[in-house]
């Protein structure tokens, strides 16, 4: 039966081009979270793999100029490269400059958020297990910890 | 105790940024695979990330101007973005023309080779299965299989 989850869990084509900058064919540009979910601004999900087989997924995020990732904490760790432009990061309690190709680990129940600069793109790649726990948002008191630190202060958007 | 063993199975810093082109902090340029274990050519690779935590394994591997990679196949599929330059690579009974960013998705037992262009590198960034088994190399019927087709013969090196 040709049915639309047939089609969603099919395996993909062997070669999928990269069509334009960071876009690749056959892959849907998704929205990063349900709205309301969680805070974030201006950023997009791609699933570039997806499969039974494979213990893992790799996703790219694209934050549009100015854009943001939700801050956030889980127990299964995040595998980063940068793929586009650069930008900053916290990780636990320090603010990081990334740039193109640098990679990034986030361990497990560290604080984290990415950052596009005010006037440029900026994208990762992300992989995570297949099988992994949902992010947990800070609490106020967790905000509070946070922010005794005056960089990670001026630098969290929530 | 501060053995050999315990600085490999450390967590790697937060931040390994890219120093030269696709090298990277702290992660050990190696060899491909075991001299004389299997044909290849002018490949290295890089493990850029491996943890207890993951259940797959993100790795780097780049070719030489003229360089390939193994012609092998094996149960476990290989997620591939390119990440370097140009080539070409054999998926199946295929060979394909891949560029930068472009995505590859290798099947269970889908016989597979990459090759670099006689006048530049070629590298990919390439996710497996933290557990998988190993490779398989062509039997001389398998080879005879394979250069059935004239584009596959004119392109396999072994």
């Amino acid at each position: 039966m040709d049915t639309s989850d047939d089609k969603k869990n099919a395996a993909p084509p062997t070669l999928r081009p990269e069509q334009d900058d960071r876009r690749w064919a056959g892959v849907d540009l998704m929205q990063y979270k349900q709205e309301g979910s969680a805070p974030f601004r201006d950023i997009t999900r791609q699933v570039l793999f997806d499969d039974p087989q494979l213990a893992a997924q790799m996703r790219y995020f694209e934050m549009a100029p100015g854009g943001y990732s939700t801050l956030e904490r889980h127990q299964h760790m995040h595998a980063v490269m940068i793929l586009r432009g650069h930008g900053r990061c916290l990780v636990g309690n320090r603010v990081f400059e990334v740039n193109e190709h640098d990679l990034v680990t986030i361990p497990a129940l560290a604080w984290h958020q990415f950052r596009a600069p005010d006037d440029a793109p900026m994208g990762f790649l992300c992989v995570v297990n297949a099988v992994r726990d949902k992010p947990q948002l800070p609490t106020p008191a967790d905000l509070d910890a946070l922010r005794a630190d005056a960089a990670t202060a001026a630098f969290i958007r929530t």
